[in-house]
């Protein structure tokens, strides 16, 4: 077996640096170089790219390793016989466990959004408070330092926890939480160190006035806690339960961190069927109806959650908090009647979206590339570069307003106008009594409140029309120049309140030939952002109903996503995918591209396979464990246990290391089968959280012990998913993302050859690696 | 290759005649037992069942014969050529066609939709103008003499189409279509004619007051125009278009008809979202992020289409079509505000509602498999079956009302009670002026109208509980009586009548302790059963709310659903599978049953198998054709063109007979490839229409042309999905269901042995197969 011996670790990374030219971008992280070539590394590497076309880079230092998650049902004796032993007990424990997570889930999810809630209400609202009171006592200066001091601390304190903690928190998370689903687990992506860091860094975050949401962090932080119930507690401090061993495999923890992810969006918009909807549009690779079911129930539970939260806000219990509501923008009031020229308007209204998305996306891409080169300088220079850009913020959200003049307040006399001692609606700033600054009541204000006040309705000259531009321009900008920061930030927000702006904005403009409310213009405006950036269609059009609770302006809203995701999609990605790209994340699309067609599976098998046989000398299989990183090893029967040499299964390190462990060994090479189903449970061989699991190191094995044998049969997977080498790339690449593999066998087409030809990883199906490999290949683009 | 030969046709049917020992039901028709032993069957045969344990029987006489789907990639030499050559243009027009089908999809259905709502409402509307004006004029037994008079002239029209023209037409449609998009293609199901019933069959049954919806039919008319556009026009009577030619194939069809299906809905519940999410909780098997915008795209035109529909009719231009508007039911200006006991009452609701659910799918079970039973005994059976139905249906509907009170009027001034000359709230009936008949306000109403009167809000007092109870009562039985009888039957509309009732009968009954108003329990009893009957979740969750206008019901709304679908699946399954299940329609599920990992796919395969060689003498090819009714055929190399023998693809029956009509034969065994790829394009290999193409009586081969040979290899896919023999069932049936396989080989896992050691399909992984097998296999039920 020695003789066929795979790269092994570091023979990969030199041979990578033998071949790179230098990219002119310098040393870069790459994580696809390196994924699942079956190794779990250490660390990241720094690598040279060898393929100057695609850039790769990574957002962020200390990223942990990654490995492929195994979707596949393992098939093996071991699991086998767990199977058969199940029966009604523990159905009934697997089906409570199931729903029981999926509430907990729920529960969690919905009570840490509140708590955000109210926690970044509270501490932002006491700040703008203070500047308020400041500005009312004509102490213009000190308002001003008073703003950017409170920003500038908050910034630096959630700049420290992601800096130091963990810096995986930094940035949306939607984009790890897709690759998770997708099948690659970057270990402290879902960490409770992370957790931790995104719930309070992002309360950090948004109070310090950046122009970030906590939307996409409540995504993670679904996850997170998905992901924590899906370890199953801890073994090593007898924390665990036996119950929970059903869920010790990747398939459960994927959809519970379905769950999480609807959950978030559930708990952010608070839009239960919208988050079930972003789930399955967005963030999940696999999906079935069972499964819609069960995201349904958690943001079932979601909602309920926060409407009960609401209900004992509404005592006035929560400090700050508003009395709020389970739709956070209420545009229902308006009157939606529109003919032909409101139409019109609103087609150019979604074009402009779409293109000023895309062009969104392209700056969010290169300012992102250029803070993770400046964040690998260390934690100080993230630290430094976040509270650069809360000075900025803050500056123009004080500076501003000085350039808007004053507005007498509405006659309406239901509301107070302009507010000092509270937030909300008509700030004063620097009016005098009975008129109020339009530019302050968006940029001194929550991002939250800012968008209420851009969607309300019958509330026509509110803003003026240079107002709205200038916010409408800062916070562009502001949004492009934030995202990357060593800090957890969601990207809704800043595209609602650009969008919303813009939308009113629009509205203003052609308030002479159309007769929507300027309200439902921003609505428009902000649908045609998202549409433009994040490029969801169903979702976001429910995302948006929830939001707003108007039925009626259903079509409208589907023709502006409709029209902003065609024009945006003709010139680039959607920032999630982007942002996948330059995390090197190695992500597999649903479909092949043209070029694999060109391609057979062989074609892009590299190195020599590692192989074992039936019935292995422990002494063979440390030596291969120790020079090799692969994960997944074939196991070959040879006579006398078969005619001739033959493939009867897939075994994984991960196992081996468990049986090992076990130390069944026998003498002779002989089957012992039994003894080992006896000796050894399907909970022993459960899969561990990420980056847990038996290591190397553990095993104790003494100097006798190595020249005996051990029986591979019971835990090698019987039924591993095999391609003929001739078998096209395309469709190899379809077989093994449709059912979510980890190894695929190449089988030989032709007999007299050993059963197995190599094995394929996710690694092997990446644009950068068959590039590598045929740099001459054309990517012909055939849409299917 | 001949000693090799499989079971043919006729041999299938004599086995199992043999091995059938009767099962009490007598002869029965049978899909599922010969779908896809590869053959083209030319019509149904009478079988006798060999299994008893599962009844199996079929609705319908005249049914097509089914074929499966190809949903792989069919990559041969020739289609291969034709993607390389594919450039700009080309892509260009598919795109553009793409996106123009959805459109004209939503176009068509949209415009169907519209206008078969006018037609029910003009007809019926002339019905009961009618009867309530005989009854104003006390001319009582005349009355009841117009309305059975009319309902059973109209249910007679209905019924003879159907019996005579489209036997398809029958019934909801919906699992059809759900079969279809699984890959079970039944060729008349989809066809002109069967649209044409469909639509019309609709209109005149609602309209003879059946309890029947025109919903489930508007997805299966959807259906109809998508596979009619992705039929791509007629090349026997010139009238295709190049263009057309990237459609002619299996996939492209089946998104259209997911297109189709979500139109469907959308037109019939004006649910734009709500029918994209029915296409992908219960349409479609196959589902990816592509498709979910298309769909999208295909309801926004729905949407369009009836939004300008109703405007053009506000201006009264259409007769009796009322004013409408894009919400039906709207009960927005209810009140929701709900405590515990509310929350207690909604949980009571659900819970009865999925056991009462459950039951009606029980009993429309047994009644479809009644009818079944009595509709083969030919089309004049049909008709009187429906006849007389409709004449129970005018009994109760006339009858009954002369149980209830009269009630003074409410009084509102804005309504007019009662009302005579219009359709409406309020039916007068035998009542004194001043005073209404609320039992005639439901069963003298179109069903639209009823649901309308039952979900009224603030009209607490309308309807008595005794009433409620009777017409609970009776739409419950009579909906379970209709279905299955031979007009277009929707159970949308029957479960959410007999829904409403129940909900609104609760809510007098709580009266005391909830304060929740009737209207709303009526919409929540409506939400259980359909969850209770149909088990959707998100898409009945998201339909609901489009209907009724309010966001606020949401979480009650979703308790409902889960917790009737829960109660129901812990009985039986949901209605459109029963049905399925009824008409033996060899379903594909997601997930691989656990008794499937016992066995191996070599256990299922069954009978010897038919090869080609790659090269191969012409009368060999007729002769299999001609003898076996597979679809599709290993090709196996052997030497001098191979060292040893080597599967090198797969043929199909339907380009073998494109190859041989093209006769490119040569005297000698030599490879003719590019002379094949000059000759012939991908474009003769376009996939037919269902039942259409090249049939083997078309072919003119001469006898000298017998002995000549004819290179497979230009046809042959050349990269077969193939699993080795002891891959485990379970594993080989969720890589033919995610792949929408039509033919999976299954090779040998030694060598020495031919390369090819059989085919699977569709049929060999249904259970009844797998249990004629194997008898004492236990269903060992493992929740996955």
């Amino acid at each position: 077996m020695e003789n066929e011996n795979h790269v092994n670790h570091g023979e990969v990374v030199n041979d990578i640096e033998n071949e790179a030219p230098l990219d002119g971008n310098g040393n870069r992280r790459y994580w696809s170089e390196f994924p699942e070539r079956n190794m779990s590394y250490t660390g990241p590497l720094l690598v040279k790219r060898t393929n100057t076309t695609s850039q790769i880079a990574i957002v962020g230092a200390n990223l942990s390793p990654i490995e492929s998650l195994d979707y596949e049902m393992f098939e093996n004796e071991i699991f086998k016989q767990d199977w058969r032993s199940r029966g009604k007990i523990q159905i009934f424990q697997y089906v409570i466990l199931k729903w029981g997570f999926a509430a907990l889930i729920g529960l969690g999810t919905g009570l840490l959004g509140f708590f955000s809630n109210i926690a970044v209400e509270n501490i932002a609202g006491f700040k703008l408070l203070l500047v308020s009171d400041l500005m009312y006592k004509q102490r213009y200066i000190l308002a001003f330092v008073a703003l950017a001091g409170c920003n500038i601390c908050l910034a630096a304190a959630a700049a420290s926890l992601c800096a130091f903690i963990a810096p995986a928190a930094a940035g949306s998370g939607i984009p790890e939480v897709k690759a998770y689903l997708n099948g690659i687990d970057a270990h402290s992506i879902l960490a409770p160190s992370t957790l931790f860091v995104k719930v309070f860094g992002s309360i950090l975050g948004v109070s310090a006035g950046f122009v970030v949401g906590k939307e996409g962090p409540m995504v993670h932080t679904g996850a997170c806690i998905a992901s924590l119930l899906g370890q199953g507690g801890s073994r090593k401090y007898h924390l665990t339960w036996n119950w929970l061993r059903y869920f010790k495999n990747d398939r459960d923890r994927r959809d519970m961190i379905t769950c999480g992810a609807a959950a978030g969006v559930a708990a952010a918009f608070r839009a239960p069927v919208g988050g079930v909807l972003f789930a399955l549009e967005e963030a999940a690779s696999w999906w079935r109806s069972a499964l819609l079911w069960r995201t349904f129930f958690t943001t079932a539970v979601v909602a309920i959650v926060l409407r009960a939260g609401i209900q004992y806000c509404a005592t006035g219990k929560c400090g700050l908090f508003g009395e709020g509501g389970l739709i956070m923008y209420d545009v229902s009031t308006a009157n939606v009647t529109y003919r032909g020229a409101d139409i019109l308007a609103v087609l150019l209204l979604g074009t402009l979206g779409g293109v000023l998305g895309s062009i969104y996306n392209y700056l969010v891409d290169k300012v992102v590339r250029t803070y993770s080169i400046l964040n690998e300088k260390g934690p100080g220079f993230k630290i430094l570069i976040v509270v650069t850009i809360a000075f900025l913020t803050s500056c123009c959200a004080y500076g501003l307003p000085w350039l808007a003049t004053c507005i007498p307040c509405p006659d309406d006399p239901s509301v107070s106008c302009p507010t000092v001692y509270e937030s909300g609606n008509y700030k004063n700033f620097h009016c005098p009594a009975g008129h109020y600054n339009d530019l302050a009541s968006l940029f001194l204000n929550t991002n939250d409140d800012a968008i209420r006040n851009l969607f309300s309705t019958r509330t026509f000259k509110e803003f003026h029309i240079s107002s709205l531009f200038i916010f409408f321009v800062t916070i562009y900008f502001l949004g492009v120049v934030t995202y990357g920061i060593a800090v957890p930030s969601g990207l809704f927000i800043p595209v609602i309140l650009a969008g919303a702006a813009y939308g009113r904005l629009v509205g203003r403009l052609f308030e002479s030939i159309s007769k929507l409310d300027t309200g439902l213009y921003a609505l428009l405006g902000a649908a045609s952002f998202l549409g433009g950036t994040m490029r969801m269609t169903v979702s976001l059009c429910v995302i948006l109903l929830e939001l707003t609770n108007d039925l009626l302006l259903l079509p409208l809203v589907m023709l502006v996503l409709l029209i902003s995701k065609s024009v945006a999609d003709s010139f680039n990605k959607g920032v999630y995918d982007q942002i996948l790209k330059i995390k090197g994340l190695p992500y597999m699309e649903a479909h092949a591209e043209p070029y694999m067609r060109n391609l057979v599976a062989r074609d892009v098998v590299t190195g020599p396979l590692v192989t074992f046989s039936g019935i292995e000398r422990v002494g063979n299989i440390l030596h291969i464990l120790r020079t090799t990183g692969h994960n997944g090893f074939p196991v070959i029967d040879e006579p006398p246990f078969s005619d001739a040499p033959e493939l009867c299964g897939l075994v994984l390190r991960s196992h081996l290391l468990v049986l090992l462990k076990g130390k069944n060994f026998s003498k002779d090479k002989v089957l012992t089968n039994q003894n080992i189903l006896q000796r050894l449970s399907a909970l022993d061989f459960a899969k561990a959280g990420s980056g847990k699991g038996i290591k190397l190191e553990d095993l104790d094995i003494e100097e006798e012990e190595m020249d005996m044998y051990v029986d591979l049969h019971p835990i090698s997977n019987a039924s591993p998913y095999t391609v003929v080498e001739t078998m096209s790339l395309a469709k190899a690449a379809i077989l093994f993302r449709q059912l979510g593999l980890r190894h695929m066998c190449v089988v030989p087409k032709s007999q007299h050859r050993p059963p197995v030809v190599g094995i394929l990883t996710r690694h092997d199906f990446m644009e950068e690696h068959v590039h590598e490999l045929y740099p001459n290949l054309k990517p012909h683009r055939w849409t299917e």
